[in-house]
């Protein structure tokens, strides 16, 4: 099954403490748009300047994205300067130019309305709203945010959005400032209560957690040698989740929890390369693989006493 | 199997964001020494002032710890001062006051010797090779320490301490001090190098790791509605964790595992009340049961493509 993926599409230039590299391929919809081309077909709504390479579009032509909703406005594209801290997980963004991304209107190719798989990428929740009259009847709707949407006038938007909302990713920071409650257990649920049926909160090098009907449930972050560059984790994190449930099919508890495990190892490879470049060699078999190690990182035999 | 402890007890002065108290039981050993009583015979090696309560001494001897190792010296008890931030994980010390800690020298009473499972406490290294000696053939030594002993003159002396170390017990932080790396998996084989056969890496409200033969293994933190005092989480951790394997005599990298996780509701039990409170009223049934809970926290179904 396809999936619709909206959001940002950006030049990046990023350093990291083992790593540079100036106008690299980046934004929310850039990193999540990359892996679920492995598994599953893409149609993708955003928009970039006149200066974007042409070679980032046939790369992503090249892994079967379809562009059709991707447009192009005069101007330049979306840029993001950044710099990470020595820990790999705290950073400070230098610069920010919005660019044409400031009045982007997704708009949705007509034969896209019918798309059962829509993942909101980090995007004005009005923007989100105006996806959702745009398409017809989705099965999932996933919906990534921020800090910046969680307050007035915003907030009353992504409330909006909330109620369409069947998985809902954010941080531990933004899942506290949604809620009013400081355990993540307390958040979870005050989250839940605004309409969403399954709230996933994305925790960093610590992994990722579920709340949902099925209780709580924990895919830690792959332990790694070698981490290069954390930026578009959570984004990849979310891609693959999302193209794992549209692959499937299968919106059953087990197979979100499935999903959790799927996104943490697409996650776990874009953080071992810099920008998108771990994409272009991993397989499927490497997706399926990872998995497999997750389950025996968290293994072990009934305890008794 | 009985276990042997030896650390620290101190008249602990905390606040969190939801408790205060003053002159509460604490200490390394004191937080060690509770939960194993609960599974397992404790013999506790320690120094307390004049001024040390009755009514703890009591209620240790009432959880069938054995206090023929516990020295009572002239002077005041070990006295620290703590504030807990709103996260509950990040802290500050107020105040500490070493007074009869300072001048400490651990005596094992003979007929404990025989010691099969020691735990050396965070405590000067020099005291824990003190200990060492005086023991004849422990089948398991676990060791804590913490950043103060991870740079000469006291390294050296905690290197060979590690020597003799089955579990070290460190966080994040620490293990990065002591291996000089940065990744984690790095950091772990690295003082694998050293002698230690299990690396336990705690990382506070994101669980703890264990690195050995049997790869890497994740058992998060429990998650909470409450968290009233995070204080000696760590330190009931490693006494679950040590208390599970005297209990059950089996050194299996399997049992092992399950020692993580019965130190990890351990943990998820101390943090739930003040100082040592919640302790008065967990059963064994209570910690068997949230063992379950944490195997149903991790638990997926194999992931295909």
């Amino acid at each position: 099954m396809s999936l619709l993926v909206v959001g940002s599409v950006a030049l990046d230039s990023v350093t990291t403490p083992l790593a540079s590299g100036d106008e690299v391929l980046g934004g929310s919809a850039s990193f999540f748009r990359w892996w679920p081309s492995l598994i599953t077909p893409v149609r993708l709504v955003a928009v970039v300047g006149e200066d974007f390479p042409a070679e980032h579009i046939e790369l992503l032509r090249s892994r079967g994205v379809d562009l059709e909703g991707l447009q192009q406005a005069p101007g330049r594209t979306f840029r993001w300067r950044g710099r990470y801290l020595p820990n790999f997980v705290d950073r400070e963004t230098l610069d920010t130019q919005l660019n044409v991304f400031e009045h982007f209107h997704p708009r949705l190719p007509a034969r896209w309305r019918d798309s059962r798989y829509v993942f909101l990428g980090n995007i004005d929740p009005q923007l989100q709203l105006d996806v959702l009259q745009q398409v017809q009847r989705p099965a999932l709707v996933g919906c990534d945010t921020m800090n910046f949407w969680l307050r007035e006038p915003c907030l009353a938007a992504l409330k909006q959005v909330l109620r369409h909302t069947g998985v809902l990713f954010l941080n531990d920071e933004e899942a506290r400032l949604l809620s009013g409650q400081h355990s993540l257990v307390k958040a979870a649920a005050a989250i839940r209560l605004l309409g969403v049926e399954h709230v996933v909160i994305k925790r960093g090098d610590a992994g990722a957690m579920l709340f949902d009907e099925g209780g709580p449930f924990w895919a830690p972050a792959f332990p790694l040698e070698h981490v290069v560059d954390p930026t578009g984790a959570g984004d990849c994190f979310a891609g693959g989740f999302m193209a794992y449930l549209a692959h499937t099919g299968d919106l059953g508890l087990a197979n979100i929890r499935r999903a959790m495990v799927f996104g943490s190892a697409t996650a776990s490879f874009a953080v071992e390369d810099f920008s998108v470049d771990r994409f272009r060699s991993v397989t499927r078999a490497d997706l399926t693989q990872r998995c497999a190690e997750f389950a025996r990182l968290v293994h072990f035999e009934p305890v008794q006493l």
